[in-house]
């Protein structure tokens, strides 16, 4: 039997709040067993820009990210928001490393093709080359690895990527030699019925109830590509994925989400 | 007999300039045997400062470290210069990993003293408590350490560093394991008689000929702190300090500093 790993992606606006980013570390640091952390970016970001004068580029909605703007998140995300995490877990006793997907080649990827859209340097990891046994190595040494969404395409380039796909390509590709749990922490209780109703928490979907609750509206907006990462995980090894906020973290209350009823 | 290593410091001035950055990294992947990188920040940092309207404090013509010159610094040194450092060296074949003295506890510092001067996030590594068995499971695993010049107190804070003192310190710590050469790379031949003059590079030089130099006036302003870490770590067990033009890595030309003459 496999050991148990759990990866835990913690959102920007979990980051953005002092008290919240300590609170949860400190929960992180109980959780027992192996585990992997990636953050988001928050918005320190997007204030940092404004500050720079850098211009924020976005086509149908999305963000484009140019040069400046990539050397912008890379030094947010990888420099200050990734060493601060770092330091406090160190500090708490944990002994974390910070990581971008650039690192030891941790995480390879395609940068987004150009059309129809030219999202700018943005890329999507490759689960099947994610460098599994640098991973397998930092856990076995009880060294905990903290991701942030900064991958690269190998060709010297580094990519802007987005942090639930890491989180699941990392935990897909962990499953591998683990059997991984795959936690997306961020401000709400988990999927909800009614945004604006905590006690509306869905408890557990099967990926069946996931598109009959996005054909009926209830499932819409940003939860639509974290609930398509975690049943995409799912279909690819991990066992169980669970979508709850960040306090939550060390009760597991949230939404199990499972790829059929049957496996309940 | 002890394996060799080389740790190779890089000044600010290489990496700032991309077509020198890129062929010294060309250079540093072909340096046989196991080796680290350690980076200056460069005038990045300055720059971004003034766009950001950060005021630059200084004390006694020293520069001191606020908490905004922090997040800066890290951002700059552990974010951007690190990553595309190693998204480079990645590039051409270089199993790179980048590290700030946070990641892994690999370089804990004390933070320096408030009195005479408040320095703020400044501080000194501890050779002694340098995690050199990390830096040596990275070596064993073909995995290069590229590191930035941020370490951290253990209570969870960053702190800046001297990126030469943080290159003596790690070729202090690996002489435990290791038999470390220690490269200071810049932008002039070595140590020069006469600063305009690269012929009057002087080849060879034992601490107590620098002690007659420093006095005479030919050896003054920043190499000074450079040559006292070069002998600090010639003292703690470091068998090679070399100080050279970033070019000459490989040819090794530049100034070849010995504990005395009986050494040679």
């Amino acid at each position: 039997m496999k050991e148990k790993i759990s990866i835990v992606k913690i959102g920007g606006n979990i980051v953005d709040d002092p008290v919240a980013l300590q609170q949860f570390l400190s929960d992180f640091q109980q959780l027992a067993g192996r585990k992997v952390l990636v953050h988001g970016g928050g918005v320190l970001a997007s204030k940092m820009a404004r500050q720079l004068g850098i211009e924020t580029k976005m086509v149908q909605g999305r963000r484009i990210t140019d040069e400046e703007t990539l050397k912008l998140v890379t030094m947010v995300y990888a420099g200050w928001i990734n060493k601060s995490i770092v330091a406090t877990l160190q500090q708490i006793g944990c002994n974390a490393i910070g990581l971008s997907g650039v690192d030891a080649n941790a995480i390879p990827s395609l940068r987004r093709s150009p059309i129809p859209i030219d999202f700018g340097f943005v890329g999507d990891p490759d689960p099947a080359k994610i460098n599994v046994s640098f991973l397998a190595q930092l856990t076995e040494s009880s060294i905990l690895p903290v991701f942030c969404a900064i991958t690269h395409d190998g060709k010297g380039s580094l990519l802007n990527t987005n942090a639930d796909t890491i989180a699941y390509s990392v935990a897909t590709a962990l499953s591998e030699k683990y059997d991984p749990t795959l936690y997306y922490c961020f401000e709400k209780e988990g999927v909800l019925r009614d945004i604006h109703e905590p006690e509306s928490l869905i408890l557990t979907m099967t990926q069946q109830e996931c598109e009959t609750y996005k054909q009926q509206g209830i499932i819409a907006d940003g939860m639509i590509p974290k609930l398509d990462n975690a049943f995409r995980a799912i279909s690819q090894g991990v066992s169980e994925v669970v979508i709850l906020h960040a306090r939550n973290l060390l009760s597991g209350r949230g939404t199990l989400l499972s790829a059929s009823r049957e496996t309940d």
